[in-house]
């Protein structure tokens, strides 16, 4: 009997958008017979009344699908932001780098991260994984410089931490014109590349990606490569690491990955069908705006704002007919 | 080799303040032989640099300890917030009335939400378990006004959603002055009081917890009753919901709940023995300037600022010898 968040935007969007298929979006009601008009549309509403051309298919080059023994994640890259470890990261996986390493560290409200265990401590340093091909070094792409054809949706509502926030290329991004810098900005799901400490240790060969409250702290200090799309419960809601930082103390506990495969290299039946609503389209607007005024049956004081990591850019699976 | 938040103020928090007990905070290195001048000290140090009245052990009849089959969550409860809803839980609690109900939804990146199952859908209404003495229905508590007994340790870095952040008695708050009102916040951590849609419709008896993003939008629309202070992953790392909102499609997907006690009816020696940094001590706002000026061997860019759900309230465990 008792919920909490019942007709959630963010809920609707996790039910409706990511788990269920065209056909079942079709099914919800149509707005008028199923909203009194005082009451905002539900998330729900406003996607079953998305056009087609508001979705957009992501490349299957910018597509990484790691396979966990628990199922599939689906990780959107984002080379306008990163191109020299989006590049890495291909070739990486390319060489089938990624297969048979493990996810090694999982650290409660912050991230989890896969690595090769040996390099580790506590691992066999001679045992240590050749990167092949790729770089060992790359600059850091902590952020890059604001260009005029870069993609830009202003979120109006705010932040504590940088001068604007909102999404290029549909992720959160933040920026800072008077340094004329942006930067992709840690929330929920977003995948970036581990390092040492020097700035340029990092190559893509261990990446971390956030399983808590927004990391923002992170922002301009780690080089961002992308987002988690699907299956993101399959990394939160692993077994949490005893050790230092998350690291699990015990090689038994940590998640072995099974194969890291780009979508461009996968048979096209194979690849995952997903679709990511644009958030310049008037429906991601729209969600915006229901967010911000939401009034229904179960909330009563609308929060007036949403926070940049407050609202996951909507994405959808694709019947495979 | 390749680590992300090396160093990390939350993790160190973490790793020290509520793993750790006190004779291995002393065995933190002296901050003049560790640190470079021109790095911020680290929380380690500085919590290792704290005084004995810093330090507060919370009143064991605002404690509940949770027993899972995985170990013990402990929830500290504010009795100034919400002090009808927390009297309800106490009752519910003295009856045993949570023993043997279970967490019967966890949604990823929104809430874990323990209940009797025979409330929710396709549960069978005629073995819901009675309330007892408890009150069914309460008014909600979801914001409460400012008074000036209240304590109010103000946070100067802004805020997304409401005029003034801050904390009170220790729990991370928001306030509305022009409205005279303020109310706990959701963060990571936060437990309410799940409810139907009728505001008065919660009383306790169902009880939830955020288990990623601050789910802000919450705010002013849910009664706060407190926050995990012990035992977070133990809910965090949860199993996600198959069904509609996060529950389970199966009964065997839920967690039993062993028990629930108020740490006053428990014996001393058995309580839990923590003690929670006084949030208007010099020692958390300097932690508070560290993390907003944070620079060090692996941090080259300071965040400036800090948000009110990125920065807990350090939690650490005293040794009970």
């Amino acid at each position: 009997m008792f919920l909490v968040g019942k007709n959630n935007t963010k809920n609707v969007l996790a039910l409706i958008a990511v788990l269920a298929s065209l056909p079942a979006l079709a099914a919800v009601p149509p707005k008028s017979s199923a909203v009194k008009d005082t009451y905002t549309p539900s998330a729900a509403q406003i996607l079953s009344d998305s056009k087609p051309w508001e979705w957009r298919r992501p490349d299957p080059d910018d597509l990484l699908v790691m396979n966990l023994p628990s199922g599939r994640v689906v990780i959107e890259l984002d080379p306008e932001y990163a191109p020299l470890h989006v590049a890495n990261i291909r070739t990486l996986v390319r060489e089938h780098y990624f297969d048979g390493l493990a996810i090694v560290r999982v650290q409660d409200d912050f991230v989890a991260q896969w690595d090769d265990p040996e390099a580790d401590d506590g691992g066999n340093p001679r045992k240590v994984r050749s990167l092949g091909k790729a770089k060992v070094k790359l600059p850091p792409e902590f952020t890059r410089r604001i260009t005029g054809t870069l993609p830009w949706v202003r979120l109006p509502d705010g932040d504590v931490y940088a001068p604007e926030v909102g999404f290029s290329q549909d992720f959160p991004v933040a920026r800072d014109p008077a340094q004329h810098e942006t930067w992709l900005v840690h929330c929920y799901g977003t995948v970036g590349v581990a390092r040492d400490n020097a700035p340029d240790s990092g190559n893509g060969s261990a990446l971390y990606v956030a399983i808590g409250q927004a990391p923002r702290r992170l922002d301009r200090n780690l080089t961002v490569v992308g987002r988690v799309i699907e299956g993101m419960d399959r990394l939160s809601s692993l077994r949490r690491g005893r050790g230092p930082l998350g690291f699990y103390a015990h090689p038994r506990n940590r998640t072995p990955i099974l194969s890291i495969r780009l979508a461009a290299d996968m048979p096209p039946a194979a690849r995952p069908h997903l679709q990511i609503l644009r958030t310049h389209s008037p429906t991601f607007q729209r969600l915006l705006e229901a967010a911000r005024e939401r009034h229904d049956a179960f909330y009563s004081t609308p929060p007036g704002k949403v926070g940049i990591c407050a609202m996951s850019v909507p994405v959808r699976q694709l019947s495979k007919s």
